[in-house]
């Protein structure tokens, strides 16, 4: 816990590949430490999503809410979704808006960039403004349920104040938009 | 997409584990839809962090950096840690604060609770403004190299914005914290 050093990296001396799956895989890296011992980093990969705080003209946000089975209950969140491999992450955004919402965005702005969870996972996260909103639907992912639900900015921030909106990317996002429209 | 209604939920009708590991494991879930089509659900499981942005008496917030394996660079983050099977989340952020800025809060104050990736990981974050602080070390974790780095909270912000903190955590518990502290 010194200051003003940098701190050591990791070389990885073995690598072992545990599982392949459709959204995510694992592997279990060995790793040399800078004092000659080794440790062992559990790492899961997942393809690069991209996440949208839509908000029309009139200053509303429109959120969706669906039922996630790692949660194990129904989540108010922003729109979100995989980056399909070779795709253009404003592409993605576009595609994930018109699905979820039924809305293309004339414009869009990067909020923010972050890791989901760094500590064991290679989750990126892009946060865009979508404002410009006009309809656009495209067919939504059979697989999923999705409902949309409006609120204006102010109500989302108190919504995340109050621990309503509960998912990282969704909290993040509606606070940088705020910072950003509630000046 | 429509609004108003109850988004359906799942059903698990068989449930597959994969992986075991120290710090995550891994489970492939069929489910039951409503429609009556079944779909696989890959779920990765994660004991619950707690994550701290602990401010000093004269306003500067403790962050950290060290090498992260799964993201491949240093990342500047706030203090965070995995909570023991039957610790009180309390005392994990106390022990996680000893641990990486050698810190304890006489006051913790929970800022906000979110789930790092709602769509496939359990992972539950709590995160917790540490203040009053004062020296009170705990070894360290061997297998992790952690340097302390301290700045305004001001400038924690315009980290944020700037995209120089790019961690999840980090950027809704220091917007959550200026939104409290820098009205």
């Amino acid at each position: 816990m010194s200051e003003g050093r940098e701190p050591a990296t990791e070389r990885v001396i073995e690598s072992k590949r545990i599982f392949e799956g459709s959204i995510c895989a694992l592997r279990v890296d060995t790793v040399m430490l800078d004092s000659g011992r080794t440790a062992t980093r559990e790492i899961v990969e997942h393809d690069p999503v991209v996440a949208m705080v839509p908000v029309e003209a009139d200053g509303t946000v429109v959120l969706i809410r669906q039922f996630r089975l790692a949660t194990g209950e129904v989540m108010l969140e922003i729109p979100a979704g995989i980056v399909d491999p070779g795709e253009d992450k404003a592409a993605a955004a576009q595609r994930e808006l018109r699905e979820e919402t039924g809305l293309r965005a004339e414009k869009l702005t990067q909020l923010g960039e972050f890791f989901a969870s760094p500590g064991f996972l290679t989750e990126l996260m892009t946060i865009f403004l979508a404002e410009g909103l006009e309809p656009a639907p495209l067919d939504a992912d059979e697989d999923e349920d999705i409902v949309v639900q409006r609120v204006t900015l102010g109500e989302a921030v108190r919504l995340v104040e109050a621990g309503e909106i509960k998912d990282a990317k969704s909290v993040a996002g509606i606070l940088l938009a705020a910072r950003r429209l509630l000046a």
